[in-house]
């Protein structure tokens, strides 16, 4: 059965957060019995050296290792890729180079999602993720104002949070994370971007009610992903063969 | 990086179970930093005909489709696999035999989880699992006396509150298959094997006092992933090519 519509995801960073994406596609499909459920084949393989770290200046790059993974996909006849981690998209134009299937951009689908916004967006990220400036540049392209943490917050609140939820501490992860987004909000922001899968993760665990007004770039993804889906279910099988990025519609 | 440990997931039977397994191996893992997880690769492509109707006679057979699942995921470099679907392990001999990765069998691993038991043992599957055997024969050649669920007992109790969950009414569902444990109580179980995706679910919404007695064997699959991950991990990577059917050591 080549060339059917089959979803690609390039997992392990980190592997509950892949697992979380997989969960909620589940849950956002209009599914009545098995067989309308999207087909996925999820590279969840966390033996890729560490991305912040590597963009901080330490260790190897885990680019070879993603790029394992992406030929991998490709020979499982992944038509579309997705990367449900925000850092990795650091890597992506090398990655969607590599790839004879389209990817789908996190941060295009994160957009698509926002829609217009009436105050400034709050973005809580990696180092790495903001340094790699993809939400920045896509939102000052709209002409929306955003607002990043300070040094000090990521240092003494993103970091330790993000790896508390690495190790599967969600209380203390979230207790951590809701105090970047309260200090995003002090700071203007009206509405936040979870721009970094452990976030959305750890404020659901202490039930924050920061989750109001923030948006879920992997949720984004999953309705990324339903769209394609649903194109390509009501359109006769594409040939498997394409190149480089795909369009998301919104 | 060929010839790594890596799990093959032959998923899509159903969906949300496959990914409830994912989520189950992942919490279990000992792991202080992603790359201590558990390398998986998921084939979770839902788009395989029914078990349970081409079990009752009706409808196209899903050996093709599964055989292609395993065929990607030996593509992909899998090292072991396993299927998180008790119905399905009826096709478990022909998918072995057609895999140079050795399957981990659902049924042994929930034996090895049983361990010694002092009383006869209930089964709680459908009536296809049930058909199959694949419970009962282990049972005996340990000469462990076993009770299953009457016809009635199927009809009135299992069936709708397996398709109660199905639509996401746990409360319903926990009670209907409470009704199931506390029939095989009364012919005598002092332990239950909950050997339908659904029942573990339903019985932790109704808080049933019989998860105390009751071996999950998704979570006995985990753990026999994690013995192969902890065996393989400490030792020199292993050649790919085994074949046919992989001891799972208690």
């Amino acid at each position: 059965m080549p060339h059917s519509p089959l979803i690609g995801v390039l997992g392990g960073m980190g592997p509950l957060a892949t697992v979380d994406f997989l969960h909620k596609l589940i849950l956002a499909t209009p599914a009545g019995r098995d067989q309308e459920h999207v087909a996925t084949v999820t590279w969840n393989v966390p033996q890729i050296p560490d991305r912040q770290h590597y963009l901080a200046g330490h260790g190897d790059s885990p680019l070879p290792a993603m790029l394992h993974g992406i030929r991998q996909l490709n020979a499982a006849g992944a038509t579309r890729i997705v990367i449900p981690c925000n850092t990795a998209h650091h890597w992506f134009d090398a990655l969607a180079a590599a790839s004879p299937a389209p990817l789908l951009h996190i941060a295009d689908a994160t957009l698509a999602a926002l829609g217009a916004s009436d105050g400034p967006v709050g973005i809580i990220a990696s180092r790495g993720a903001l340094q790699s400036g993809l939400y920045q540049q896509r939102l000052a392209a709209r002409g929306i104002p955003y607002v990043l943490p300070s040094e000090a917050v990521l240092a003494q609140a993103f970091t330790p949070g993000c790896y508390a939820v690495k190790r599967n501490a969600l209380q203390l992860g979230g207790e951590l994370l809701q105090q970047v987004g309260e200090a995003l909000r002090q700071h203007g922001a009206t509405r936040l971007i979870l721009a970094c899968t452990e976030v959305p993760l750890a404020l659901a665990a202490v039930n924050s009610p920061l989750q109001a007004i923030s948006i879920d770039p992997a949720q984004a993804l999953v309705q990324a992903v339903l769209r394609y889906w649903q194109q390509a279910g009501s359109a006769a099988p594409e040939p498997g063969a394409g190149s480089g990025r795909a369009t998301v519609a919104p």
